[in-house]
C-alpha cells in the first residue's frame, strides 16, 4: 500500500518576520489527513522568486501533492503567479470565468474597477483554474512530472472554500489512498513521564504501522494513536482495539475520547444533564465565556458571563461584599465563592465557573505572587474551590487558568 | 553589508496532522528580526530520522543559523536528540548541570524520579548545553561547517526562556548584524487595491533596499515597510522619512502607526481621555473583553463586561425590555442600544461597546441572515450604531465583529 505524501508551501514575508501566525497549514493538514494523505513537510518562504522556485523543486522531489498558499493578491509584493507561470512554462492569458468573478465582486462591493483588479483574471495557460467564490484571486492546478501543484490565496476563508469545493474532491478522485486514522485520548492530572511509564508495555506491543504520540497541552496531556491500513475497515479495527486498551489503562485520568476543545466537552456534559452554565470571570476577562460560545449551539446551555474585572463590578453586578474584598482581597477563596454565588443568581444559572487571579506581569505580592488563581465551580449547594499557581507569562497564565477552571467544572459534573 | 540568514526547523508529527498550530515560529522570527537576522525559511517535519536529517542538510546549505524546536521530550516519540547526536558526531554523555536541573524539578513537583527523567540529562558531547530553567529538557548548541544549529524544546515558555536568556545574546556576540527594521501602518475603510492605487507613486519611488507589503487583517489593512541598512541610524533615517510620507498620504484612513492589537490602541486612547470602558456582548461571547484584558494594565481603564448570551441575561442584568426583544428581536438596533445603555449603568462605565449578531452556522433568517451584526458604541449622551454583515464561518464572523466593534469605538473616541 503506497502512502500518498503532500508538502505545504506557504509564501509571504509576514510569516518569516513573525507578523502572522500560520493557521492555514494546520487546517489544510487536517483536511489532507482526513482524505488519507500524509503531510510530510511544511515550508514557509518569503515573497522571493528564487526562494519560491527552490521550494517548488525540493518539495516536488518527494511529495505527490504540493499545496501552495499566499502571494496572489493584487499588489506589487504578490509575485507567486508570475513565478509559477515561469516555473511551469507557458504564458499568461485572460480567464473568462475569473474575469466575470472579479467584475461581480467589484460590483457587489461598490468598488471602482481598477487595472490591478483586471490583472487578477490573468492566469498561466498551463494551469487549470479553480474559481474563487470568496475573493478575486483564482486558484491554479498544475501538473508536472507526475506531481500535482495547487496554488491558492492565503486568505483563510478563500483557501478553505477552494479546498473543500475543489481540491480535496479532485485529489480523492486521482489517488487511491490508504486509510489514515488519528485518535486522541485527553487526560489530566499526570505528567508525560508518569503516563509513559504506566503504558510502556502497551506502547512496546503496538504494531509497527501504529504510532503513539504524547502532547502536553495547557495542563492536560493528549495521547494520540495513529494508524495506516490499506482500507478503512482494517484501520478502524486496529484503532478500536488499541484505543480501547489505552482507555482502560488510563481510565482514572481520562478527560475525553477525542481531541475536542474543552468547551465542546463541557457542552455535551451540560446538555446531557440539562444544566445551564454561567461564568464570573475576573482575571480571565471573558476568555472562558469566549471559549464556551465558540461552540456552535452553545446558547442551548450557556446563559452568559459577568466579567467583573474591576472590584466595583464584582460588588455592583455580582454582589460581592466590600468587606470580603477588603479583608481577603479580590484574589481569595472567599471572593471567588461570592462571585460564584452572585453569578448563579444574576445569570439564573444551574452551575457556574468563577475565577479570580493575578495574571502578571504586575500585581503580585509575596503572599499572592503572579500566577495565583482561585477557582470556584459548582451549583447552589455544592461549590468547590481550588487554588492554582501558574508560573508563566500573562497570556499563558490566562490560557492555563481557563482550561483548569473548565476542567474543574467537568470533574464536578462527572461526579 | 552581508545579511545574516536563519532557518527555523520545527519537529513533530502534531504539526503535520494539524493538531497543533505553530505559534513558536512567529515569536522566534520576531526575536531574530529584532536582532537583525533575516529568517529565510521555516520548515516543519515529523518525528522521523530521515526527515530531520534532510532538513538539517538543506537548511544548513544556505542559512548561517538554524534554530530547531521540538522532539526533546521524555517519551518514545521524541527522537530529536539521538538524531542530532548522529548528525553532528560524538556520543551521549551525562551533563551534570542538566542532571541537577532534572532532580530539582522532579523534587519541586513532588514526582517520582524515573529512568526516563534521568535520560533527559544525557546529551551529545558535541553540543554546548543550554540549561533549561523551565523544564527538564536541556537545549543544545552545535557548530558545523561555520553554521550554528540550536536545538530547543517545543514547549513555548521553555523555548522562550532559552531564546531570551542564551540564544539571542550569544548570536549577537557572534555576528555583526546589519540593522533590519519593520514598521507598520494600520488603516481601515479602504481595500488593498484602492490603497495600492493611491500610493503607487510612493511605492515606485522606494529605494531598492526598502520593501512595502500589504496585509489585509480582519477588515483592516496593514502596510508594512521594511528596510535594511549597515547601521541602526541609517536604517532609522530611511524608515522615518518613508514612513512619515506614507502616513501623510493615508492620513484619512490611518488607525495606528504600529502593528499593535486593537486592545492596545483602544487602551491608550481611553487612558489619555481618562475614560473607563465596559462591554455588553451577545454574539462575541466575551471575546472583546478577552482581547481588552489581554493588555497588561487594562484594569486602569476597563471595568468589565456583561456577556448576555441568553435573552434572559439581556433583560435581567442589562435591563433590556422584553417588549424590545419581542418587537425587534435580539439582533436589532433597538436591542443593542438598550444593551449599551444598560452596560453603561451597571458597569459604571464612561463608554461602551455593545454587540448582538448571528455568528452561524445556524440562527439566520431571510431578513437577518447569518453574519448580521448590530454594534453600538459611545457614551451616555452619544450612542452610535451600525449594522454589519459578515459572510464567513462562525469563528471568523466573531473575530471580524470584535475588530469592527473596537474600531467603531476607536472612531468615536477620536472624534
Amino acid at each position: 500500500m503506497e502512502k500518498i505524501f503532500a508538502s505545504l508551501i506557504t509564501i509571504g514575508d509576514e510569516l518569516l518576520i513573525g507578523q502572522t501566525i500560520d493557521t492555514n497549514s494546520a487546517w489544510m493538514a487536517q483536511q489532507l489527513n482526513d482524505a488519507g494523505i500524509w503531510v510530510q513537510r511544511r515550508v514557509a518562504v518569503g515573497d522571493d522568486r528564487q526562494a519560491i522556485i527552490r521550494a517548488l523543486e525540493e518539495e516536488g522531489a518527494d511529495s505527490h501533492i504540493i499545496l501552495i498558499t499566499g502571494g496572489l493578491g493584487p499588489t506589487a509584493d504578490d509575485i507567486t503567479k508570475p513565478v509559477l507561470c515561469e516555473y511551469f512554462g507557458g504564458k499568461m492569458v485572460q480567464n473568462a470565468g475569473a474575469l466575470q468573478n472579479v467584475m461581480d465582486i467589484v460590483q457587489t462591493r461598490g468598488l471602482p474597477m481598477l487595472e490591478r483588479n483586471l490583472e487578477q483574471a490573468m492566469v498561466p495557460d498551463a494551469a487549470t483554474i479553480i474559481q474563487n467564490k470568496r475573493g478575486t484571486a483564482p486558484g491554479m492546478w498544475f501538473e508536472k512530472n507526475g506531481r500535482i501543484y495547487v496554488s491558492m490565496p492565503g486568505v483563510p476563508h478563500e483557501m478553505k472554500g477552494m479546498m473543500e469545493g475543489y481540491v480535496i474532491p479532485h485529489l480523492r478522485q486521482r489517488f487511491t489512498m490508504p486509510a489514515l486514522l488519528h485518535h486522541t485520548l485527553i487526560t489530566s492530572g499526570q505528567g508525560e513521564s508518569s503516563v509513559a511509564e504506566r503504558i510502556k508495555d502497551f506502547e512496546a506491543a503496538l504494531p509497527a504501522h501504529m504510532k503513539l504520540a504524547y502532547l502536553p497541552s495547557y495542563g492536560l496531556l493528549k495521547l494520540r494513536l495513529t494508524t495506516f491500513a490499506p482500507d478503512q475497515a482494517a484501520a478502524e479495527a486496529d484503532m478500536n482495539k488499541a484505543f480501547s486498551e489505552l482507555g482502560t489503562l488510563l481510565a482514572d485520568i481520562r478527560v475525553a475520547d477525542r481531541d475536542e476543545p474543552m468547551g465542546v466537552i463541557l457542552g455535551s456534559l451540560l446538555k446531557t444533564r440539562g444544566l445551564r452554565l454561567g461564568t464570573a470571570e475576573s482575571c480571565t476577562g471573558g476568555k472562558i465565556a469566549s471559549m464556551v460560545t465558540a461552540v456552535p449551539g452553545s446558547s442551548a446551555w450557556f446563559n452568559g458571563s459577568v466579567v467583573s474585572y474591576a472590584n466595583e463590578t464584582k460588588m455592583n453586578v455580582l454582589g460581592v461584599r466590600a468587606a470580603t474584598l477588603e479583608q481577603y482581597g479580590a484574589v481569595s477563596e472567599e471572593t471567588v465563592k461570592e462571585m460564584a454565588a452572585g453569578a448563579l443568581e444574576v445569570l439564573r444559572a444551574d452551575c457556574v465557573i468563577a475565577v479570580s487571579g493575578i495574571m502578571g506581569p504586575d500585581g503580585g505580592s509575596p503572599e499572592k505572587p503572579v500566577g495565583t488563581v482561585w477557582i470556584a465551580v459548582g451549583g447552589k449547594n455544592s461549590l468547590r474551590t481550588r487554588r492554582y499557581h501558574f508560573r508563566y507569562d500573562r497570556e499563558r497564565n490566562t490560557d492555563m487558568t481557563c482550561i483548569a477552571a473548565m476542567n474543574e467544572l467537568r470533574k464536578w459534573l462527572e461526579n
